[in-house]
């Protein structure tokens, strides 16, 4: 009857320590960072076909009459107004930037938050409290790009024409449960500072290169959920949530049973 | 009369240890997630032309009228659709991510494994069960990749047409041999964890980058033989097994007797 | 009455030393190397449409009759003449580089100077003598490349038409921002040498990334200022000494304040 | 009169022993290595215009039909054929990995041999020694490809129509200087294995950055010579020499009077 209360009292006087509380500013700056830097990079992108981002002159060719005669004659020729690549390096630059910024402990990712404490090597109060520094990071720098640009749908996690929902789920599963365990790889061992963050960029970019065509390449539910909750479109949005989950739980549950196994004795696992 | 049940016996206690039985899941594994996210990763590219993955808005310029007025006039202009560093960048990131995931010490290729059985450095019967553990991720992870999207053709490691059969034999030797020499020289260099994996993706990167235009690059007997598995189409694959097996033939020589000879003392070589 | 000359003298002695000038020479040298590779490598894209860089021909299909027969009937077709990842990539490599030759204390940049000084970890008249050094190497490779090419006009930075100037002035803050951010992040955790240029680096092509397109990317005064200087061309010029000069400002704040709080004693701050 | 012979003596013993011609064949192999590997990619670039190597199916979007309608009625669209980072990664990854293959301490680039003698690092029938191998692998790779592919035109390094010999010069020595720089930064410097073969494969990766569209970035005797001997095309090949050794003795004078004095004793020198 008395366990209740001081069990809460426990876990309140865990949380208002300063650590923790620092902690919780560090998710919400880091996050905030981080999607700031990267949303505005794809909302900047030069093929995104909005009239304020007028190309450079220096980007495109103005006089094409260099160009080999026949090309001119066939009618055929171009300039890649877009790379691809941009996407990819952007998210996974600020990604490794971001962390590297806050200190190398943040997780930046509520997937990454989940999967520590399922596999019990974080508290679940804290949890909570770093997820919710997440998702107010996600909508804060949102919301500071739709103030400045006016418009951020380009920015939005959308399922891409003609995928079904279930392609959509397990993409995202597929690169969640890949950038989670890269992250508790870098964890278990240890690594000289700056590397861990680079490496979880190289994670995230590679994920992108995987899904960004498919799903927009959710990952990050502060990433999916700050665009969505601005501009109150939420469609097939569950897909973000169910792919981030089955992947953090299918990461905890490989690399602590199959890959890196714990369960020679039951005190390894607290 | 009594050496051969003798030597299987012990053969037999060699493998059946929880080590070895570990190390053969794990080779498994990886190879599954290595090859899991780097073929889907080829099959969503957005050129890939099939109606499933139509382009995301946001990565066209549906309003192109920003476009500068005398691009619009010569008739020519352009959106950069696929870049074909992405299928460079998708494998070199996966191979890497998926041994930094799985713990350093795994292969993944059996070129590398054989390289290493060659050069006594890994007892045959071990190899042999690497390859299998090997070989079954390939398969499995084509099996799954079949199972969701429904056709895995685009990830098939084919010779371009025009290509004559001993220039693609030539080339998969090329770059096999440079992939396993830089693995070989990764493991008799002390480095920081992490580092190695890292300089394996680049080399597998480098060999995308030469070979990915002529043979699609196999490099890696499993990445080539799950998708022909899955699709029982075998045409040309001989070219993947001669070019990976000699690559890793001349490798193991290369290494072993002009770059870091090993030949001082007969001893040397156990 | 007797203090200013006194200081005055105090100050001039700690700036003619050795170290003091031979600093000033690195920051120079760094500088102008940084901008003569960079800016180069953008003068000489093949996409800039001048006259003078006629396109390899190993560089694009003279003969295009290998295309598939759909893709001709269609009247599409194309080539990429320009990648913009070309740029982000030739100025975080360049910036790396040019801190690895010079020496990894360098700061090649007014804007990090500036946060060093604000965050009281650099005399005030040091940091003047660095940011003199810097913009004198950016007049001086802007002038070298004005020499040897005849026109800088496609390296000058300008905010690109259709973008409001208080959004150029956040694009360039929050690049600044993250930038200076890194740099802080790299100094306060000691790192093997090289690690930290690399990283460094890699926050300038992230700031590439974002803002090459709304206004080229200034995020270093010395960069803005060398090409505006040498052709005079200033319109719109503030827009970058506003960027750099808040970026700054804020990721002093940020760093000492929020992420790596110095506030424990009042003693610390010296 | 009997110091000479005596002299050439003691060269003689210096060079016929077993380290000296390990690194012989090490320049050599390494050489030949780096360039069949990157020469390759260059020659198989699908933009290169060669009926060999037709694009592959999965590359192309044969079914255009996915394509969002506006673009189909404006007339424009297309595939990013070839992307010029790809020769630029292929020649920083291929001197990497071959610099990381064959042990981290050979230079493979008769500049870098050269800037080493000139500062006193290395003596000079070394040094002579080291160019004639790195010549030989040139020949050797250049020689291979044309047996293998029967042309190796598109890899001559060529001054691009519409460039002025002096800028082509000028801009081979740039290029030069900073590879250089960043060698003899990473050789002072302790460093971990495997950290400065990357480091140098970055910085050869800029110089084609910077160089390619211009004259194809020589910046490596060897590379230049080798297609240049085998096809019996020297037009304009002085560029290279002149450039190089510009680049080289630049980087020599540079790096040990500026950067990284060593005039405080005279003994320093030696």
């Amino acid at each position: 009857m008395m366990l209740v209360p001081r069990y809460l009292g426990l876990v309140w006087r865990d949380i208002v320590t300063l650590s923790c509380l620092h902690r919780f500013l560090l998710e919400f700056l880091g996050t905030a960072l981080f999607l700031s830097v990267s949303l505005s990079a794809v909302l900047m992108l030069p093929a995104a076909g909005r009239p304020r981002s007028d190309l450079r002159s220096a980007d495109i060719p103005t006089n094409l009459s260099h160009l080999p005669a026949d090309l001119h004659q066939s009618g055929l020729v171009l300039v890649s107004l877009a790379c691809p690549l941009q996407v990819v390096l952007a998210f996974g630059l600020s990604i490794a930037m971001a962390v590297l910024c806050v200190g190398g402990e943040v997780h930046l990712n509520p997937a990454i938050t989940m999967a520590m404490a399922l596999s019990l090597r974080l508290r679940l109060w804290r949890a909570a409290l770093y997820v919710v520094g997440q998702f107010l990071g996600g909508v804060a720098s949102a919301g500071l790009l739709l103030g400045l640009m006016g418009d951020v749908t380009p920015v939005l996690n959308q399922v891409s024409s003609g995928v079904q929902l279930y392609q959509a789920v397990a993409v995202e599963t597929l690169v969640t449960l890949q950038l989670v365990l890269v992250v508790m790889a870098t964890i278990d061992v240890p690594l000289p500072a700056v590397v861990s963050p680079l490496v979880v960029g190289l994670a995230v970019s590679l994920g992108h290169l995987v899904a960004v065509s498919v799903t927009g390449c959710g990952m990050n539910l502060a990433r999916s959920f700050g665009p969505a909750a601005v501009t109150l479109n939420f469609s097939n949005h569950w897909v973000y949530w169910a792919g981030s989950g089955l992947g953090a739980c299918l990461a905890a549950v490989f690399n602590d049973v199959l890959l890196r196994p714990r369960w020679r004795r039951p005190g390894d696992w607290w």
